[in-house]
Formats: structure tokens, C-alpha cells, sequence
């Protein structure tokens, strides 16, 4: 028997591309003597389709499409992630199921069962969970077919109270087939490898796992799709963080010699890998090609600009300088560097005038009140608002520049650097964008050293460093790591070392400054607990704050 | 037996202040001979406590304060909301539950059952649900406690698959008490009292119904907990919109007769009341006072302006008019007489110089190309720079006067019009608007009539009006509520007779849009479907776009 996975990039609600992209593989499938080919967790919608799902005409639409690709299976059988109806008069009115196409029609569905309600997930807000549990057949084997969660009820589990391959086992299958949406982070692929292989170790029996790939908006699909045997072994890894279609012979899984494991990437080149493929498919997806943002000789633009170069191709992507009376010279000349070092347009916008215009116009409302945080603020929203007009003139999509720390603890300002359509960097620690910058300056000097080497700054005021107002990057970033990643508590954080005076004092920033989140754009995820849709906060409220 | 109703405004993790409101009505409970003391869903924490529930910290703060106000319980037994650990090996980590605390200590915590995860709600997010099913004795009576949405499975609910009151019933209560968090929008009332009516008919016994009361940033909490008899009578309602606290004597509560039933306030007076009360529990609940708005002359910024003056007092409203090149005199001149009306704080701030000075900027970048929603775009966020300057320099907070269906069609400018700390007006559709400025003279003129009878315009190019762009609000507004409320697709829009271009290209409109709506403010929620965290949808998508 011949298996094949279809490990594809999905654009949510676009049918006619998702049902023409599955149909090419069929036919593939096909041509190539394959038995069955399975496709991810909700193929046809792309994942997540969120609310779209309370629309019938979205959930008849996907239907529509699975019965079109069904006429393609001649000879292959498909599977393929689709909702469904839930007929039954109580409970949520979908299912989050895997269609069976054979012999030109749909065969059967397999509902999931483990729905996961955390971090970015939603599902229970849309799906019932199954309780039926029953294998598929093709030709003389029986599959245990399970959508994504299904697997992940091991032992470390809590959440669940069902394990659907303890059921699934009785009724003796062959092998198990795995549908699934698991988004990216950096520790995620090793966490995968694991839960699959006590998977095929608990079962024995071999594992054919098949991941969504590619970006969809703020979430990261990074693919590696794999197929295990039942010593646990990996046969064999599709691509990460591209599309992949590669046909296995189910006899020969057992025998072949394992792949001697491969050295995992580090988790910087992970991020790295990511970032680049979420402004690529965002760009795509959304018909755009060409990149804006404004380059202020720091290392978060720096990286931005290097990452959006190497995602769109160097000559899309646009790079504004925007020097201020505040802004040192080597600002300029590093920048200048950056952009002829990978052959990026530019253009040097002073603002000083603009800045003394608005001065000037607000100078009789101000009343001699002295330069505050408001002339800061004020800087950057005049950047945002020129990068903004040169967005709306030619077409580009900012770019924002913003890191987690300072995402974390509200240093920056609305409107101003802290607008654009898409956040590159706002799921990666300021100490992790020094070694990001690192990482690409692996084989030559990309970001100029300088911009590595010196000490950060806004520039929005004369001499300020970012050590004025904020503890040093390196005891911040953990201190906002154990509290927004791991959700330790003030007296966590205290037995753990740190001081108490300044843990009150981070954990009171980013708490205060919820309401300056609220408003920004979707940001990248590269970690298990991003700002935005994964980590929901109450604006005004009064905790640790 | 004495039972009393506390009906009390909770700041979300504040717990401080929220145990001492309790304690204060434990005390006056006590003082006044009462048996029975029953406090809303999770009054110890605020509703909804969201992610914090993840903060073992939060959750056990929250118990301490439970034990807190158990030790003032000495005569009067108290009910309050409170989340609780899952002691269970597997589920989900926590319990929604209802502390019964009497004698100076905790005797009994009941957990709820049916946990909302649809719209705004994410129960099963944080919360197992509740399977075992007991009683609350107090005295010699016998209390079926349940928590909000328990007994929301009346007939037409099609979500869940057990029903609490019927698993409570078989255990003889003697009456029923519910603790809630049902968050207002302007048909929940009339809802409400539908579904405590069934159950009170269905299990032939009175109903003591306690709702939360306040704002809790988007989501506004209108009170009017009540009390039913047996035979489905409204003995008596709380009031709307404020706190209130009330004492009943059980016995009487079948014999009194029952009150006359009240004109049910209209849709717009609720919403107007709800919005007022929205503004203002922002402003206290963050430490502010004062508020600062764009007036342009229309009438969105007027409707906003009026609300806040009601909710903050007029003297705390101030009003920026910001006329451009393109602003017609009667803007200016009906905005005057506004702030005239209110006797509210204004100035006029000329745009013209601040334009000009920004065109001389990007005048060599833009290469000739002709004026376009650019400089359109570039007006507006002069405005939000402006008005941000100010809210900076002297702490008013930016009120955001956009309103649903502009919001929807994405006619606004990201940082300029879109900017705001809260959107008021957000969630109430242009027609709806009107209504609102219609209901706010009703006694006096205090809008301008002029605001309300002139044609919609941006006024950001000569001549303009929104009809240019967008069709008719009376129709627009139909074809949103349709898509928004209702989730109609484009084949059911056609059916009820809408032009199927049309219908097109709202909805292309609408979807399009999305990445503008994940940037605004949080929207004061009037509506069962409003832009913001009940309403979640991907930017990158093809749906109908």
C-alpha cells in the first residue's frame, strides 16, 4: 500500500485556490499508483477560519468543494480536513472532520474528538467533540484516523477526559493517520516528535502525521509532516516551512533503516526560518509585494528590514530614514549601510520641520509646559504618519519594528512606531533579536556590527538611552519571560532571585499597558505564549498594577 | 426567611476594592436581620477575569478574599461568585463556582455547569465543567444554586447536552437563586426575563436573580437583577445600570401582588444609558476624569460629545475642532454652538498649516502623483496626532467617535479617525446614530438640528459626501445588521431582496476591512454582535472578498 502526504499551504475561505491546490495532488496521487492521500486538519477552509464558521454559506461552501474533489478520486482514496454538520438536535452545530473520498464520492466522515479551547485556540466555540469511534478502511487495512488533538492526550495531559486512540485500538487498526493544524513556536517540532512517538510506541504501530504549512496572518504553520514506525522510529520528515508532497510505501516503513536523526535547528535559525515565511505568505495572501518601514539605526529595524528582504526579494522593500534633531549621525550612516549591503531601495526624510510645524501649532495650547513624554510621542507619530502616507500612495504594507519587551512593558508609542499591518518582531525578545541580528550576520556582515554593538536607544530626546527608563535588556527579558510565557506570580518571581522592587515594577508596565496592545497589529508567533489572539487580557482592571 | 439581592460594580483583579464593597454589604445584610445574601458570578475577581485566570497568583487571591469576607458572615449566610481549583487528576485546571459562606467560614462551593464559549464568552477556556449536582441548605430551606448560563438550556438552546435545573429539581428545592455576568446589549433584558420565566413556570418555584452591574471595557453589565414568583411574576427588578441592593422577605414573595409591569424603556434609551454608563466606568476604573474628542460638525462626533458630557460632566469634555481647507463653515459654526449647548470646554485648532508643511515633506516622494485618499488619509491623522499631543501632555483620554457602519465598510483612516483610548460610538449603526442624537434632544435642543438634518460627509476633499462612496445608510445598515447580527451570506441577502451587486460589494467591504478593525479601540458593546472580542475573524482570508 501506498501512502501519500499532501503537505500544503491553505489560504482561509479561498475555496477555489485550496479545492485546485488538493485536486493537483489527487491527480498526482493518482498518476503515481498511490492508494491513499491524506491532506491536514480543515484543508479545505485553511486553518483557523474563526467566526467564519457561523456562516452557513462558508460551511456549505466547503462542502461543496470536498464533493468536487471527491469526483477526482478514481483510484486513490483522499482524505481531507473539512466541516461538517452536527445532525444531532443538541450540541454545537459543526464537527471538525476528516472526509473520506473514494470511488468519486465521499466515503465516510471521522469527527475529532479533543478539541483545544487554550492560547490561540478556539475550537469548542465552534465544534461538538465526537464520541463515536470507528476506523476506516482502505483496501485490506483499517486506519485509526484522528485530527490533530486526538494524539496529544499523553500522559502529561490534564485537559482531557477521553483518550480517542484508547478507543480507536480496540477495534484493531493498522496503522494511525494524524490530520493536523499545529502552529509553529520554537520549541514545538522536538514537543511534536515526542507526543507522536509515544503515540506509536503505546500503539504499536507506524504514524503517517500530515501538518499545515505555511502563514495565515499572525499564525505560523511550520509543516514538517513526518511518518514514524511503530519502534518510534522517523522514517521521514517533509520540509518545514514550505509545501511538500512525498509518497511512502507502508510495507517498507517498517523495515527501512531509520534516517540517522538530523541535528535539529537551533531555535534562533527556527524564529528565523518562521519570521521570514509569516511576511512572505502575509504579503501573498493579502495580493501585496512591496514592504515600507522606517530604519532608525537600531538592530529592531535592522532585522526587520533584513528578514522583509530576504522574505519579499531585497528590491521590495523600502526603507525610509527618518532622522530627527535627536537622531546621532552614526544612526544615518549604519542605516545607509544596512540598505547598500543588501541593495535596498531607501529614501532620508528629515522630520525636524514637521516636528517644529506641529510645535508650533500646539505651542499656544501647551502653555509653556516644559518637553515631556508628549514631544517624544509626537516624533514617532509624525514617522508613522509620513511612513503611513508613503503606505497609502504606493501601495506598501508597513512593516512594524517593534520587539516583546518593549511590546511587554508599553515602550513605544501609538500610532507612531507602534502602527503598521504587520509586527515582524513582537513576538521576539530584544535579547533574542541580538542574536537573531547575529544569526544573519552568520556568513557575512549584513546588519553592520555597529547597530549589534552599541547601546539602544529611542533617540527621541538628547543622550537618552533605553537604560534610562527601562531595566537592562537581559534581566527584563526574563523577568517577562517567566511572567508572560511561564505565568509565574510576584512571589514566584521573587523566590526565583529577582528582585521584588523591580519585579513590581516590570509586572506593573506590562499590565498598565494593555490598553497600548489592544491597538497594535497582528503579530508574528514564534513563541507558546504570544501577545495577541493566544493571550487575552482585561483592559481595565487593577492587578499587580 | 430573608433574602437580599446585591447588585454591585466589581473592578476586574481589583481585590481589594471589590472585598471591601462586599464585606460592606455582608455588614449591612447582617445589621438589617438578612438570612440570605447573594452576590453575582465571580463578584470576587470582576467578570471577565480572562487570562489572569491562568496566574495561580490571581486565582488564590481570589480564594484569600473569599475567606476574607467568610469571617464577617457570623448570622447572614453570603453567596459569591469565586473560581476555584479542579482538585480532580484530569479537566480543565479551575471551576467557575458559588462560595456559600456562612458561621465564619467556607461550607460549600458549587461549581457551574454550562459554560458559554460563543460570542464574547470563553468559559471552557479556564473552566471544567460542573457534574454533580447538590443543594445549598440555608435554615430549613432548600436552595437550587446555579450559575448564569445553568439555566440558559430552555427550550430553544440547542447547545448543550444537559440541563442543570432538571438534575436539581429531583432534590426538592424550595427556590431557586442565580448568580450572573449577562452582559447587556439592547434585546438581553426582554431575553432575560423570557428565559427566568420558563424556569420559574417549569419548576413552579421563585427565582432570585443577581447580575453583575457595570462596565468592564467593552463589555457594559446593565444590572436589573430580579425576583419571580412561581408563576412567572416580576415581584420586583433592580435597578438599570447602577448599583442597588434589596431585601426580600421569602414568604411574601408568592403572596404580594405583583408590580405592575413597566413600560419596557425603548432600544435607543437603553443604549444611550448603557453608553453612558460605558464611558464613565472606563474613566473611573482607569483613574481618569477627563475626556478629548475631535469635533468635525457631524454627527457622530456630536452624539459622542453629549454621551460624554453626561457621563463625565460637561466640564471634563474637551473639544478640539480641527477645520481643514475642505471644512465647510456650518461645521464649525454647529460644533460651537454644541459646546455652546453643553457649556463644555473647546478650541479651534487650524489643520491648514500642519498639511501644508506635511505635503512640502512628501512632495518629493509622491512625483506628481495626483491628490487621493492619501491626503485624505493625512488630513484625519493630523487630527489623531493633534488630539494625541494633547491627551498626552495634559492625561484626557481620546474618546473615538467612529461609528459601526463606517467601522464595518472601513471608511476611516488607521491613526487618524480610528484613533481613540475607547470607541463609543462602535458598535451603534449610522441610522442608529441619529436615533441617538434624535433621544439625546428629546427635551431640548441640545444637538445642533442642523448636525442631524445635513448630509453625511467626511469633508476631506471639496464637495465631498459619504453617498459618494458608500450606498445609503438606510440600506447599508440593513444589509450589515443582516451579515453582522445575523450572519445572512450573500444568497440570503439576495432572497430578502437586496441588489446582488450591492450585497457584493458591502460584504467585500466588510471582509476586506478586517485588518483596519483589529487596530481600533475597544468598542462599547450595545449589540448581540459587535466589532471586538465576540466578533473574530482572520485578516488574511478570501471570503467574499
Amino acid at each position: 500500500m501506498n501512502i501519500a502526504l499532501a503537505q500544503l499551504n491553505f489560504h482561509i475561505g479561498n475555496f477555489e485556490e485550496n479545492t485546485s491546490k488538493i485536486i493537483r495532488s489527487v491527480q498526482q496521487a493518482e498518476a503515481e499508483n498511490v492508494d491513499l492521500v491524506v491532506f491536514s486538519e480543515l484543508a479545505i477552509t485553511g486553518y483557523p477560519p474563526r467566526d467564519f464558521l457561523e456562516f452557513r454559506d462558508f460551511v456549505d461552501k466547503s462542502l461543496q468543494a470536498i464533493n468536487k474533489i471527491a469526483t477526482y478520486c478514481t483510484r486513490v482514496t483522499a482524505i481531507v480536513g473539512v466541516p461538517t454538520y452536527n445532525s444531532a438536535a443538541k450540541g454545537k452545530p459543526l464537527f471538525n472532520s476528516a472526509a473520506v473520498l473514494a470511488k468519486g464520492k465521499v466515503q465516510q466522515f471521522i469527527h475529532k474528538s479533543l478539541l483545544p479551547n487554550y492560547d490561540i485556540f478556539d475550537e469548542y466555540r465552534y465544534f461538538e467533540p465526537n464520541r463515536h469511534f470507528e476506523l476506516v478502511k482502505i483496501g485490506n487495512k483499517k486506519v485509526a484516523l484522528t485530527i490533530c488533538e486526538d494524539i496529544w492526550d499523553v500522559e502529561e495531559n490534564r485537559l482531557y477526559t477521553i483518550n480517542p486512540m484508547d478507543e480507536l485500538i480496540k477495534l484493531e487498526p493498522d496503522f494511525m493517520v494524524n490530520l493536523a493544524a499545529s502552529p509553529f513556536n520554537y520549541q514545538q517540532a522536538a514537543r511534536r516528535e515526542d507526543v507522536l512517538r509515544k503515540n506509536t510506541l503505546k500503539y504499536n504501530m507506524p504514524l503517517f502525521y500530515v501538518n499545515h504549512v505555511g502563514a495565515q496572518t499572525e499564525l505560523l504553520f511550520d509543516g514538517g509532516s513526518l511518518v514514524m514506525n511503530s519502534r518510534g522510529e522517523v522514517c521521514d520528515v517533509l520540509n518545514y516551512f514550505e509545501e511538500d508532497f512525498r509518497i511512502y510505501s507502508l510495507g517498507e516503513i517498517e523495515t527501512v533503516k531509520s534516517k540517522p536523526v538530523l541535528q535539529r535547528p537551533s531555535e534562533i535559525a527556527l524564529i528565523h526560518d518562521a519570521l521570514v515565511m509569516g511576511i512572505r505568505n502575509y504579503f501573498e495572501k493579502l495580493g501585496f509585494k512591496q514592504a515600507i518601514l522606517g530604519l532608525s539605526g537600531g538592530i529592531d529595524s535592522a532585522v526587520t528590514s533584513a528578514l522583509a528582504a530576504e522574505a519579499l526579494g531585497h528590491e521590495n522593500v523600502y526603507n525610509v530614514l527618518l532622522p530627527s534633531p535627536f537622531s546621532s549621525n552614526h544612526s544615518l550612516t549604519d542605516s545607509v549601510d544596512l540598505v547598500k549591503n543588501l541593495e535596498m531601495p531607501h529614501d532620508v526624510i528629515p522630520i525636524e520641520e514637521a516636528f517644529k510645524s506641529m510645535e508650533t501649532s500646539l505651542k499656544p495650547l501647551f502653555k509653556n509646559r516644559p518637553f515631556d513624554v508628549t514631544e517624544e510621542n509626537l516624533q514617532a507619530r509624525i514617522r508613522g504618519m509620513i511612513l503611513m502616507a508613503l503606505s497609502n500612495k504606493f501601495g506598501y504594507i508597513l512593516l512594524n519594528t517593534s520587539n516583546k519587551s518593549e511590546a511587554a512593558v508599553g515602550y513605544g508609542t501609538l500610532y507612531g512606531d507602534m502602527a503598521g499591518g504587520l509586527s515582524v518582531l513582537g513576538d521576539v525578545y530584544k535579547t533574542q533579536v541580538f542574536e537573531l541580528a547575529r544569526y544573519i550576520n552568520r556568513e557575512q556582515e549584513i546588519i553592520p556590527v555597529n547597530i549589534i554593538n552599541k547601546p539602544p536607544s529611542a533617540e527621541l530626546r538628547p543622550d537618552q538611552k533605553d537604560s534610562d527608563s527601562l531595566p537592562d535588556y537581559d534581566i527584563l527579558d526574563r523577568v517577562l519571560y517567566q511572567y508572560i510565557e511561564k505565568r509565574q506570580g510576584p512571589a514566584d518571581l521573587v523566590a526565583m532571585g529577582f528582585d521584588e522592587k523591580l519585579v513590581k515594577r516590570i509586572l506593573r508596565l506590562v499590565n498598565t499597558n494593555e490598553y497600548k496592545r489592544y491597538q497594535t497589529p497582528p503579530i508574528l508567533r514564534v513563541s507558546d505564549k504570544a501577545f495577541g489572539m493566544g493571550r487575552r487580557m482585561p483592559i481595565v482592571a487593577k492587578y499587580l498594577s
